[in-house]
């Protein structure tokens, strides 16, 4: 078969759908469905992106079922598409060509926690609050945290990171192995139980961020970490988004171990305020986070601290109790849903970009500049301590003007970020919607070599069609 | 072309060779070297693996002449080895089926220094000793440290790792982005400089501990650390090995960031004193280093000196002068030449497993046991901190019953490591001698999937042929 022929995808004739769908309901019976609400919920749902649902969605229980299903899948010559909860921003659940949504949720088995390695191995459909949940009591974590209660298995597909990237890193980093189902149904195991290895090419890191185009991942071998000793978390106003900027880049380059450290522009915290009924002052703020022994988060935080004070930020308050701790962090996380209130009725475009730290302030400063001059409503957050922003513009979808001022915002900004040495996407992923910055960001041979990586592992381009590369 | 029947390689024809030789010497004069002394100085050296010359040496100044031989030996189907300092100890460089040596020690400009960015740019040949000589009047260092003075390219190429990994991470975790010239010349950029991404598959670390077999390493964008505000060092005696072993894994369990933590076992203490003159007690012991802030170094080291009272270990003696300690340091990384000290005329033969850290203690007693069973001399040194320790037999190559014995302990401790849930090579890398043990590790759809991907990538084979992956 020639690899890149067939690797133009198009929907698949409604008969091998229909004949597909005839033999998964033989062999999966009740763990198929077909009706629009479930295909629909399993499309995009999130942002503007326009929501496309697949042709029916599958519940998986085991690995061998993933690899089945799979099979089938490519003896019809029909797209497979996996779904962890749904929380992706670009598109990635989508299903242009149709197909097989792979919904991961009853794939949700912790199968071991090795306490002595500070490591775990997961079911796929797992979330990281379930996670978290479950290893409360042995004393350890899993830091990497998005926001969203995503699926473990759906934040390595999209290498995710969060508000503790800064001190814990991303996806990239947390992982030591991975149960991978291949588009033709093999199952491989990336990778052993060893802390680092040099037993050849690295094939966890190949399907960390791959959005399901390479490979299913329906097990994970995670990093731990022990819970630090103490924690402490703060917040501090500044008196302009750029001075909160260079206080974070100060701090960064001053090797303070933060664990947290996120902005919120002066607009997302009046909606974090009323959406959380909090009453954090209006002004750009720093949210952070210190971990470790008593003594080192008090260091950390004076540090802090007097670096706040040199650019005029203050005053820095802690939250010593866990529970204000937890109020103050549950509102970041739903910065999202807090966002989408100040304007009800409007669409969310949820959109990323990362630049190196020395660009963040004039990065995010001709950002609100630019928000301000398109007459748009677009808040900001950011994991800051990465150089990685969010602006999240909220758009009447009824008012192409403003659809189309929201598109050109969104260009600039991506364009903005890859001028400084940045990317496209610090964390949301490629999906749909960012295909197209890959090249400008890469540059045609990076490109080329990641289509000859897609095309050899997926000669019939059947792992979601229509992610991260175009043909 | 078929990639299967293609890539099997053999020794291309003399010809070819003269004739490439030729064009290469036209193209590059005194950059091309094919005297049998240089030759064979550019096959392996260190180990008992066999020295296998490349048919000519050619020091290229760029990316782009890189580049220029690439694609002469393409269309010659030559074979092109990449080659960085040669201190890599499984045969990485070795030339089974002849070709180009591309020597990168020419390659020595560190491009930019971004000191905001805690990130820097340099070409391939670029020591790691060079790096941080240049690199400390900014306050700034790179931790990667795998003892030998190896080049930056080489180190990606091997995915090394080595002393200061169990805080700082291993080469996965310490490049940004990578100018990679590809087996058909094209020039591949990576990344940007952001510190994260999502924006596609993940090429960097496709690259990172490739080894030369999907392209040519030529300029690296690094992750950098401020120095510490305070380091300190010590060593510890324990009454046996697995004494040791128990507190390095209730150190690390405890969560605290020793920079360093090395086991040497009484063999190669006494190795060590002799090579160094050092008087170090002669049991087995840990070396060890702890960075941070005043206070925290001191918290750290008590925290640890508590814990190796629990083993029964001590005392805990501090080198707090930077000669001092400099001097313990040089007195590990010269573990390898110390060891040849104690067998003088005898060959060293190198090798290195990794396991989970609970396994650890039990891994390198029962090796202890096995040597003494075998009737080898063999010194175990260790980053013990993260799983991963290096054994090292010093055999008599003219008695093929030792040579025999040697080979057979080998393979037991690879197989031990693996039956722990570890890895053939923790830093080493696969070269040509750990290539039989890729399948037993990852299993044959997993190595399937590293055969399709440099298929993929190399089609003709040309890059270090007979590594890694053997067709």
């Amino acid at each position: 078969m020639n690899a890149l022929q067939s690797s133009r995808r198009t929907k698949p004739p409604e008969a091998a759908v229909a004949s597909l769908l005839d033999t998964l309901l033989k062999r999966f019976g009740n763990q198929v469905a077909t009706s629009e609400a479930v295909r629909e919920q399993h499309g995009h749902t999130l942002t503007w992106t326009k929501n496309q649902p697949p042709d029916a969605v599958v519940y998986p229980r085991t690995t061998e079922e993933v690899s089945d299903i799979v099979k089938l899948c490519l003896k019809h010559d029909v797209p497979v598409i996996p779904f962890g909860t749904g929380t992706s921003l670009e598109g990635h659940v989508n299903a242009p060509y149709g197909g097989v949504c792979v919904d991961m949720s009853l794939m949700k088995r912790i199968i071991v926690v090795h306490d002595e390695d500070l490591d775990c191995v997961v079911e796929a459909g797992v979330t990281r609050k379930e996670l978290n949940e479950h290893l409360r009591d042995k004393g350890l974590f899993f830091p990497i945290d998005p926001g969203a209660d995503a699926s473990i298995g759906g934040m390595v597909a999209t290498r995710a990171s969060g508000t503790n990237a800064v001190r814990y890193g991303t996806m990239k980093d947390a992982v030591l192995s991975l149960t991978v189902v291949m588009p033709d149904g093999e199952i491989v195991k990336t990778a052993s139980r060893a802390k680092k290895s040099s037993a050849g090419y690295d094939l966890t890191r190949l399907f960390v961020g791959s959005e399901g185009t390479l490979g299913i991942i329906t097990e994970i071998t995670l990093k731990l970490h022990g819970i630090p000793e103490a924690i402490s978390a703060g917040i501090c106003p500044f008196p302009s988004v750029k001075a909160a900027c260079d206080a974070v880049i100060m701090t960064i380059q001053s090797g303070i171990p933060v664990a947290r450290i996120e902005l919120l522009d002066e607009l997302q915290v009046r909606a974090v305020n009323a959406h959380a009924k909090l009453t954090l002052p209006e002004s750009p703020l720093l949210l952070l986070e210190f971990h470790g022994s008593e003594a080192g988060v008090k260091e950390q935080a004076e540090r802090f601290g007097e670096i706040a004070t040199e650019f005029s930020g203050g005053p820095f308050e802690w939250a010593t109790k866990p529970e204000e701790r937890s109020r103050l962090w549950q509102a970041r996380h739903d910065a999202y849903w807090a966002a989408r209130g100040l304007r009800p009725g409007a669409q969310s475009v949820a959109t990323d970009v990362c630049v190196p730290i020395s660009r963040l302030a004039e990065c995010v400063d001709e950002t609100k500049r630019d928000i301000v001059e398109s007459g748009l409503i677009a808040p900001i957050v950011g994991h800051v301590g990465d150089g990685n922003f969010h602006v999240q513009p909220l758009v009447n979808m009824d008012d192409p003007a403003e659809v189309a001022a929201c598109e050109a915002f969104v260009d600039r900004l991506v364009r903005r970020a890859l001028a400084m040495e940045g990317t496209c996407t610090g964390e949301h992923g490629v999906g749909q919607k960012k295909m197209k910055y890959l090249e400008i960001e890469h540059g045609p041979a990076a490109l080329a070599l990641m289509r000859t990586l897609k095309q050899a592992v997926d000669p019939s381009n059947i792992l979601n069609p229509g992610k991260i590369i175009a043909f």
